[in-house]
């Protein structure tokens, strides 16, 4: 079905050999799109051939007043004009994009992405879609730690929300270390980005029926674990802070548990001494690290969270909404494309080309 | 040690005999004392015989514009002149109205109520603190439901905090139907009440170190219990969410929980498709019902967000900080001075003169 | 054109005759609507027959759970089952509610109430819409005290808005006692009510594009006066702040303003100093006056606001989005139906049911 | 009084001459500290030594992830052993700093910066102190556009808060083209920083007694020009939105002010149809366009907001305060070491190393 646009398998990570990028596009420059976009630039085995959008937004015109780091491209439905009476080039159209690489990464308004998907199935280039989109659309439900195996050469996949993502690095770190076999979460969500004006909530939290999605998903990607859980948003926009009571094979004590956390390259264990008061202090730290964008990749735990109850043990993690998904969708990038076989070596190139986990362990001191 | 100053226990509750009112004096006249007043204003066997407050607050200066329901009687060290100046009417001073009530409600500023209570002392009056204070300064930290009968007769009660109070409503209500072992909470809180302009987040979650006060003062409250929790305080003001997993001490299943909660008068059950969206929702309800204030008494409980996950149960509840301790001091009232001997009859007459439960069940179709 | 359903003109208000009290309905029982039926039920020359709506919200279940104090009449396409599964009756549809009334005042969501107009055309009555409708669905854009002259007998009067509502009240306060030539304001706008899910606002300002239609419409009601303004929303519910910079006919000092405002029933001059810091003490004192949903009836003004420049004179005002069209709207009654022939006789009226302006000038010691 | 550290005079800006750059250290490694560290090290001319801290704060534990980019210096009383034992460098004590620079910038919180200023005087150095500090500290308050000439040569100069900054930017463009007679501001100020937990208001509007400081700030800079102004805190971190209303001394039109406003390199003239919705959209831009921190150093200026009222000319203006005051505070090192003479060129070589202006006009299509 798949035309084969160039023998990429033939040459991708062998040494000695000619090395090919992948090439890759990236559909809707939005929150998730320009981030995206920002990380599969940072990986020196792939090529960041352009992105896509509808109109010039600011992240548009702001792409424009950085010089056009990348080449623009129009959805359907487009008007060129909407572009050019304000000097933005346009470099053509999404077919054009999707004529000159090898995987697409949708980060569309929410349904546009299974529309777009007819286009990539008509040039026979793969994809990775973001959460917005059903689980239909894609050939795996996808996450970089937890199943990475399972989209390996796939041509769809699907990530995991941002809520989602995070929750599972935590759940697939305690699970590989301990075993686990259920989880009750609680998500305490931020129910708009910062600059967002399209939806917002003024001194009112909000409960969801439950068992929250997050928790479905979960029991998706993890079939073997029991997830339920409770969401309520909060009018922030600074990150969602998830609750979890998790009952493990055997207990899993604070000190074990700690310990895996740390080593996870991810996760990144702090204190409220410290400073890290809340979900703001993380996007303050982001910022001061002169992160691009201010972001962080890694998911917060709180040492000082950790307690046991009974035969479980309770824990929040701290998830950065905006960023959290890149690294696991260039996982899912290494895995559709064959470009790695194993976990272990997917992710650890993706931290590495995004600066993950260089600091792991480094303010040890004065943690409880 | 303590003078008698009036030989109540002779006279009250029995029929056919002279019917002595328990004269009752509130200190401090802020969000919880000026809620306190009207709920003792409210109690047929009680007689409100003034408030005490240390400035012309807007509480104050709204009771004047009243016309004074409630006399007006000064804190240590407030100025008579600062009153009188702008026409408030004194009474006389916290001394003149220590002699003249039965029992004082200290809802004073964190602190001030552990020196009030040398003034009780001196007097020989009994007095019930609220949660700011410490344990210390009570003889029996109290709950109208979990523990009445360990307040009856004693001098000095602290009440529950509003999230704990609230908490152990359902706590209570689970572990007598069914036993509960463990309990995990996340409390979302809000972090200022509505006016408030001494305290306020903006735009961010903040995380307590774990485990919670609230989850270790169930302990205390209901010992044969385990209790932890996380809590993250959020910029919102119309009430807490808090989550419960609850481990029973064999499993409770959805059905039979939500006929328990279903049953007790001081928790209201709804779901989302009524209109329950959220604490905002419950705050705009108790204005639309004509309430004083707007308060609720009860707690909320969403029937759509009860879950089972392994042995345990989930849920979330909705605590209205402003009034839900009101019926639980004023249930320690009737222990203190031993006006009902048991917890029945105290919660009771408590729950009938403030109008709760008149409506239970109402709303039952259409629940999940 | 208009049947003549009664001979209401013959009967009102004259002294000895049988005095028919003006019958009132409410369409939309939504926040406005709620308490215009609360309002019209205060005035003792008007009777609230019923009120209409569409599904049974909260509010509609509020009214319920209060034993019906209204009748509810069902909006055009709403199911009777809906209501009846739940045990709430119905009396009948907003046809039958027509019928029994003199005038319906319409607070439906924004469009509906043109749609309804063709149905008071039909059968005669008379409407009072509200600032969500085009002024094209009334003869008159009317203001209880800015041009209550225009409304009287007319069939179809439009309310202005909240925010307008209130400045014009300051505005024309100011233009009857000094002349005003130019207005310049800047409105800090609440983006939700209490309790509203359906809109918000996180952590941003947003700008409209000036000038604000409050400006364009206090010129609609004035057309002497030239108003413009900027209007910025923020994300609080408890209230609108308008600054104003006024430049009248001749320069207006602040002690005279001060003077003017003061003796304004519906204005109340406060100090921050008093304790109203903000508009969440306007909230606050509210409820602390035990009124009926905690509303506010009168704006706010600071009056260590007030400050000269040039030769203009500028102060803020607060503006109690929820209730502050009540009063204006029970003068537009009085206006349509010819109840009172000029604005003192009719605003006094109104004040005096819903207890406006009993406690001007209390707390004047202390005001800067 | 000073001495003479090293013949700087006679060295700068020379050409052919041995170019020495200034010595700059900042105390206070805070939200202001940060952004002057990161400033000053942009400045070709300037050479950034060190820094001061008390504790390890966030920033200061991001300075140490990012590799100490630059030296810390301790303030005095700190605890060498709180930096050491988690791995942190400590370079010297402030005493240490000031014996390495030329002028020192004072972030330090409130109050310390004039007791620092003990310390520079002692070492006869110069400082330029934050809004923060008193007046009295410095022998000039300072603005870089509307009074550099009185900071030239001078030891001591204080910057204007992030409000007065800006808004002297705007009022000073007007003024310098058209005369300005009177300003009337409306301030609506954001309450916290981004990951601010220690100030904070939540959902609430907080109104200050009038004029507010920035009024009376702006006349101390410009004592031509009479200002008045009223300041609204609002729970927003993204930005300040003041509006003004300017009388001229003659009319001013809006043609012909947008036309000067567009050519001020430190304003940035947007249209809420680009996207630029309000404070958060500015701050979001700054994000995408990969600014260190997000930040951006102009203010914003709405196109649309600018409406004409009687002879005056109202406006809108966005103030992003974390970073808004960098540029003037780096004029003000230019001044105080006599590197350049005159405003021009001082501001013009701050704006070229800080990279403002280099967009200035670009989208200009659609613009109202």
């Amino acid at each position: 079905m798949k035309k084969d646009k160039r023998p990429f398998e033939v040459t991708k990570n062998k040494g000695g050999c000619f090395m090919t990028k992948v090439r890759v596009g990236v559909a809707g420059y939005g929150t998730i799109g320009q981030r995206l976009a920002d990380g599969v630039a940072m990986q020196e085995d792939m090529e960041l051939v352009g992105v896509v959008d509808f109109a010039p937004t600011l992240a548009i015109r702001a792409l424009y007043e950085k010089g056009m780091p990348y080449d623009l491209y129009m959805a359907e439905g487009a008007e060129r004009s909407s572009f050019e009476e304000i000097g933005i080039p346009v470099k053509g159209t999404i077919n054009d994009l999707i004529d000159k690489v090898d995987i697409m990464l949708d980060a569309s308004p929410a349904g546009v992405g299974a529309k777009n998907k007819e286009l990539y199935i008509k040039e026979g280039i793969k994809a990775i879609f973001q959460g917005g989109e059903k689980n239909e659309v894609a050939d795996v439900f996808f996450h970089g730690y937890a199943n990475y195996e399972k989209g390996i050469g796939k041509d769809y996949l699907k990530l995991t929300s941002c809520n989602t993502t995070g929750l599972i690095r935590a759940a697939d770190c305690l699970d590989r270390a301990f075993g686990v076999d259920n989880i009750a979460i609680t998500i305490i969500r931020r129910v708009a980005d910062p600059g967002d004006y399209h939806r917002g909530l003024t001194d009112a939290l909000r409960i969801d029926k439950a068992p929250s999605h997050q928790a479905v998903d979960l029991m998706t990607i993890m079939p073997h674990i029991r997830a339920t859980g409770i969401l309520v948003h909060t009018p922030v926009t600074y990150g969602h802070i998830i609750t979890c009571v998790v009952h493990g094979k055997s207990k899993i004590e604070k000190k074990s548990a700690l310990a895996e956390f740390e080593k996870h390259p991810r996760i990144r264990v702090v204190t409220t001494d410290e400073g890290f008061l809340g979900n703001a202090s993380f996007f303050k730290y982001g910022r001061d690290l002169g992160h691009c964008r201010g972001d962080n990749y890694e998911i917060g735990l709180w040492a000082d969270s950790i307690v046991e109850i009974g035969d479980d043990i309770m824990f929040a993690i701290n998830i950065p909404q905006e960023a959290v998904t890149i690294p696991e969708t260039i996982d899912g990038i290494r895995a559709a494309m064959n470009m790695q076989l194993n976990m272990e070596d997917a992710t650890s190139l993706t931290n590495k080309y995004l600066g993950i986990g260089r600091f792991k362990g480094m303010f040890k001191k004065g943690k409880c």
